[in-house]
């Protein structure tokens, strides 16, 4: 890459023009400059490292950049919050195609329009390897969603079935992508869900996005709601041939969809009985045992899963 | 480094326990969120990688933590604004010595006191290259500064001497550290002017912080306002000995103050003849030929700089 660092800043600031009318100032300064906004401001970083959370081998590097910016508006969907803008840092090896490159910007902003959450801002600086850290900003939607509001008793739901991203990457993995090729579009090009957000903003008593694991994140609502929580397993809802395929490949469907992340589906708990906005699967309760988290079948028996979500370290 | 990732999440979230006003949320959820402000919400992102922007061969692992935060809480003061809140995102490779990582947290956490700018939020990721990005949340003052607003027949000043921080580095380089103290220390331990950009904030016709060196960087604010401008050699502030201490190297003095950067003192412009609320240097004059960016001599002769500011690519 031997062409001009301002040349492809120029470039970006291209790529990312906008018409938002919260952006006072875009990329170009300093910094970037947000009017002021009467709501309170919700602000999250999440970073996508080559060789941790995307290899160029299972996706287009546009997919990688659109799904990069997916994962941190995902948090923004958590906090029943709505997009305002993004500011976007890239670490870039000097091995990167410039075609490559491109495509990557290419993916942060089809995402950023998808999500109405225009790229205001960011750094390019050179690295070993890939990464592509995405801040995002929103302003909170009523009181917000937060992981600390359950309440025992409560029904946990999830958006939408769990496991499929999980699935379409050991596919990939596999070399088998043709086998499902629905599963490897969920682990590829998931959404985040901020309309299912703003809808349970004021309904539920806590949420999450399903990064990590549902088990894992379900946890994180148990420590900071100061409970526990019971999954039954057969009510986790499942993609239609999700079972089946996992199973072919030797594969447990229920530990996939309790462990296997990046499904960026919202995982909340609602007051006993009530309806859920987003029309989502109840698959459990919030118990008063602090940290005991269980997942249990049809008669009540514990499951034991192998393995945990991810985890870096 | 086998210990688990949330075991130092949560020492991370103790590390970065404040209380400020402005937040409403801190760290532990999906996002933090910041109450809502009257006055427009300044945003910027800066990264910081290991190889490209630090050697810990030449900084402690806190000096490493604190100059991060300081280049990006520099983007706050070059836009006259005062800083609210910081995410933190950190990319960590696993042969990274946990008291090392503790230091360089301890540094971003000082840093963070030091410039009233608690860290809300972050993120902790494994691979192969430390680096950490910083995205700095500030609030305008006034009307703020900008690149963009100088003006023909303006001066052009900068808040204090220049080329400390690069002699700082080559004297690391050359493993002669204990010739220049001050300029290693202005390497490694660097401050954001922001009480300087608070003042100038209605004053200044423009401004910028001096991190990619003051040539390049007045290049932006030309660019930015359509304009040139002239610098003159004669009037460039160095730091008491650099001049000397730089020659005895076989360096340029007048190289490493225009084209070396990590300075972070503001450079800015004034009004013809009006007055300086930050005591700085003038050092040149603006020029209505668009592009024209020179140096001249104590004759108004042109002098010729080898080398650019660093570039990434």
């Amino acid at each position: 890459m031997a062409d001009d660092e301002f040349e492809r800043i120029r470039g970006l600031m291209q790529r990312f023009r906008h018409d938002s009318a919260a952006v006072q100032l875009g990329i170009g300064d300093d910094a970037a400059v947000l009017h002021a906004s009467p709501e309170p401001i919700v602000l999250s970083v999440d970073a996508a490292v080559q060789g941790v959370h995307f290899e160029p081998a299972f996706a287009s590097y546009e997919q990688i950049g659109a799904r990069a910016f997916t994962a941190a508006v995902s948090d923004l969907a958590a906090m029943g919050s709505t997009p305002l803008a993004a500011l976007c840092s890239l670490i870039v090896p000097a091995t990167l195609a410039r075609a490559d490159f491109d495509a990557l910007n290419a993916g942060l902003a089809a995402a950023a329009e998808r999500y109405a959450c225009p790229v205001i801002g960011g750094n390019l600086a050179a690295g070993g390897a890939l990464s592509i850290t995405t801040t995002v900003i929103g302003k909170l939607e009523g009181a917000g969603l937060y992981r600390s509001g359950a309440r025992a008793g409560d029904d946990v739901y999830v958006s939408g079935p769990l496991g499929s991203a999980a699935l379409g990457l050991r596919l990939l993995q596999l070399g088998e992508a043709e086998s499902g090729p629905a599963f490897v579009e969920a682990f590829r090009a998931p959404c985040a869900r901020i309309s299912h957000g703003q809808k349970l903003a004021g309904a539920a008593t806590s949420a999450i996005d399903v990064s990590d694991g549902a088990l894992q994140d379900l946890g994180h609502i148990c420590e900071a709601s100061g409970l526990g929580a019971e999954i039954e397993a057969a009510r986790v809802p499942l993609a239609p041939g999700m079972r089946e395929l996992a199973q072919s490949l030797g594969e447990d469907p229920l530990r996939l969809a309790l462990q296997g992340g990046e499904d960026y589906e919202l995982l909340y708990t609602l007051p006993p009985g009530a309806e859920d906005p987003c029309g989502g699967t109840r698959i459990g309760r919030m118990s008063s045992e602090r940290s005991a988290l269980h997942v249990v079948d049809e008669r009540g028996q514990r499951i034991a899963l192998s393995g945990h979500g991810y985890r870096h370290f």
